[in-house]
């Protein structure tokens, strides 16, 4: 144990997983002193053996502290105390705080979110684990924006945002997405619907119509209605938007716009076919109609081969490419972006000039230095295994648990799985007793356009680990068993 | 001298100030360890002889560097070497990037600022100066707001502003401003643009006729013509809009709304009368109109008893209370704010919630805590008492070199002068005089929403500092002389 003899308490009672107990405990120790800078740490089988839980929470602990940078390995071996332990750990609790992300605003009021105990789970939502964000990188960036540039970055602020960040956004679409974009036309906003309410404003007329998919996102469709469009939805299946659905509509009448997700369709997560997106391209010059393309969750893909954006592929039409990093930093710093096609760019950023021109160039700067220093990627790629292995998890918590009360296909990428529960079952009851048992879950009624299909379930995979996700499932199964055990029960009655 | 044998060379050929220059290299020394933390500073007067320089301008370096947290005073007396200076400073280079936020968009590229050689000085827009930003405290708040509330700060996001904020900045203008106002009925936004635009997107209809003062802020023309409002100028003299005026207006037509800056009217920095104001919300009831009160640099007042906003006096009128602390801190930086009575508040919010719900939590916290801990209070002291003494250093320059060239009031308040060229004067040619002598400014026609006063001129005092004024002035005198110089030539050509 190497003199060794930290006491280090776990309660597997606690809703907290024990690695990550056992991570708070040893950045405690750090902080306090007690295991001094440079100092070996015990290897993972001595410690676990000495603790009596499973090595692999012990190797788990030490990689979240890695990560976070209060431990170090090196080449020959071993985990030691990092050099750099600037700043004192935050307690290590479970952050149930809900983004709104994606969640409308208008649903977050009716879920009990706000209220939810400590050890209360969610599922609700495709958000991010806010765990993983590097907010030390962040900070240590924002300093040093501020401190290098000094004054002049908080001088002058660009409407279309810091040319520092563009130029690495633009670097970013061209070699992983295929797009021509450089900073001359790309805008950086505040957030996604700034994005679109941008866009719909500066092409949409009021009284257009614009097709959207029959299943959505209902802040796109609020920013699309304040610009006055009339919305006409266009069903979705197992390969994206209808196209066969959308020229039909064509005949009837005229469009201004279609607005889609492609790529991991929201909500259903679902990735539009190749062949389906060249179509679209084609319709969009004939019909001469606009494309906006909101890229969602591009960055989380986990299998099957890259599919480029519509935008990356779509000649001359005239493709309104949208999108955020917001999960893969945080919502609010300025990492949604457009670009198009020239004139449809100027007139966007025009409008952006004329309606919202400053920009926070510090946070920009800052987060223009994660991308350059790698830091950013390799948070991606963390964040992508992670991600990946919690789908994973999810998937065969759900077969295992609940066997045929829920029918889905694992998604290729994402942050939220597509389920449609067994029409037998009861789905407000269910969620009800869910509540009773800990778990937040919730029908995904309000993404259906015709807010009619009641027996549909997003379930977001991104918030907590496996362990976690482990008890949310069973949790869902105990509510499932006694909500089914009341309908026996009330039918018995009757 | 204390065994103090610092070698450091002025350069007085260099545009940079002498005491800037003294304090650069002052700090370069303690950064570079030739001053230790704790060592005393020789006397001003001691180094002033040494140096060969005014007492005055030790005095200035001293100064700044003890407000940057290089140095420190000690109550026994003398000047020390601070305990914490954690990071290098920058090259104090004079800054002359310019902000967007007094100058409107279509004015920006017409004023030649992006080719000003270093040395140019600049009275253009009423810009304040980005040198006295306190970028440190920021740095730390931002880092320290991450820290401690971590994560949860970067889950979520309130559409309307992190509340922390929202409280700071209602108390601020409950105390200082004698609003009604809690963090119920405050919005904050990204810049004072997005609150105009929020405003008038919420509230005005296609068509609507709106009142604005007929000198103004072309960017708020702008939001509002976004809107789809009719925009109807009112003249505005020494005692700002004319109620007489508008009265009349309201007997032709129906007004849905004023827009107006009643404390130092953008730009000619004249204050409303109280009279004029309690009559102006008398006829916004009367005739149920709103008033759109935009405090612009309400927190730059220097003197005259103070002024109680619009919204603070005007009873059940409907009066949408807009600022930005955007001079105070910077531009882009959340520091914008909408408060409103509850109805039309609710409508601005949705709207918010509906186009840009993401606010950057972090940033709102770390500029609540500056508030919290007294730095911003401390900074707009120190900022009003250096703008105060500028302001009055510009207006004696002007007086002594310029003579009868400029008639001019002093202001009560704000970061420029408003002042009106002799007619015999070419302007332009005084311009493109200065712009070869290293001065800029520009006349101020772009603010006459006709468009057609060409003999007026706004001229910034907040950049520079007063020996730089002094330059400024200099140089103005030196232009004007010449192109006065050349006009009695060609008439006697002539």
């Amino acid at each position: 144990m190497r003199q060794w003899t930290l006491d280090i308490a776990l309660d597997r009672t606690r809703a907290q997983p024990l690695y990550l107990q056992l991570a708070g405990a040893l950045a405690d120790a750090v902080r306090q002193g007690r295991l001094k800078i440079g100092a070996p740490l015990p290897g993972t089988r001595v410690l676990a053996t000495h603790l009596g839980v499973n090595r692999n929470t012990v190797v788990a602990a030490y990689a979240e502290l890695v990560a976070e940078g209060v431990l170090c390995t090196r080449n020959g071996g071993g985990t030691f105390v990092a050099e750099a332990m600037p700043t004192p750990l935050r307690p290590r609790a479970i952050d149930i705080a809900i983004p709104t992300y994606s969640l409308p605003p208008e649903t977050q009021s009716s879920l009990p979110i706000g209220v939810l105990s400590p050890g209360m789970l969610t599922l609700a939502g495709g958000m991010p684990d806010a765990r993983l964000f590097p907010a030390r990188a962040l900070s240590r960036a924002f300093h040093r924006a501020l401190d290098r540039r000094g004054r002049a970055l908080v001088t002058h602020a660009d409407p279309c945002g810091h040319v520092c960040l563009r130029e690495q956004l633009a670097a970013m679409l061209t070699r992983t997405r295929g797009l021509t974009v450089s900073a001359d036309n790309l805008l950086v906003t505040h957030s996604i619907e700034q994005a679109i309410d941008l866009s719909a404003r500066a092409l949409i007329a009021p009284g257009d119509a614009v097709a959207v998919e029959a299943w959505g996102y209902p802040p796109a469709w609020n920013a699309l209605r304040l610009a006055g469009a009339r919305l006409l939805p266009v069903r979705i299946d197992e390969n994206g938007l209808d196209v066969d659905a959308l020229e039909h509509l064509l005949v009837q009448q005229r469009l201004r716009a279609v607005f889609l997700t492609p790529h991991h369709q929201f909500p259903t997560a679902v990735v539009m076919a190749p062949e389906r997106r060249a179509r679209l391209g084609e319709l969009a010059m004939r019909h001469r109609f606009v494309i906006f393309e909101d890229d969602y969750d591009h960055e989380f893909h986990y299998q099957g081969k890259p599919v480029l954006p519509i935008a990356a592929g779509s000649g001359r039409a005239n493709v309104v490419y949208l999108g955020s990093l917001a999960n893969l930093l945080a919502p609010g710093m300025h990492t949604a972006f457009v670009t198009a096609p020239m004139a449809a760019f100027r007139r966007i950023a025009a409008l952006r000039a004329a309606s919202d021109p400053r920009t926070d160039a510090a946070v920009e700067c800052a987060i223009a230095e994660l991308f350059e220093d790698g830091e950013l990627e390799r948070h991606l790629r963390r964040a992508c295994r992670l991600y990946r292995s919690r789908r994973d998890a999810l998937a065969e918590a759900l077969c295992r648990q609940l066997g045929s009360a829920l029918e889905f296909r694992v998604p290729e990428g994402g942050l939220a799985l597509w389920a449609r529960a067994d029409q037998t079952i009861d789905l407000p009851a269910w969620i009800r007793a869910g509540q009773i048992e800990g778990i937040c879950f919730s029908d995904a009624r309000r993404f259906d356009f015709q807010q009619n299909d009641a027996s549909t379930l997003r379930l977001g995979y991104g918030f907590h680990d496996e362990i976690e996700l482990a008890e949310a499932v069973r949790r869902m199964a105990r509510a499932l068993k006694s909500t089914l055990h009341r309908r026996d029960q009330a039918r018995a009655a009757a």
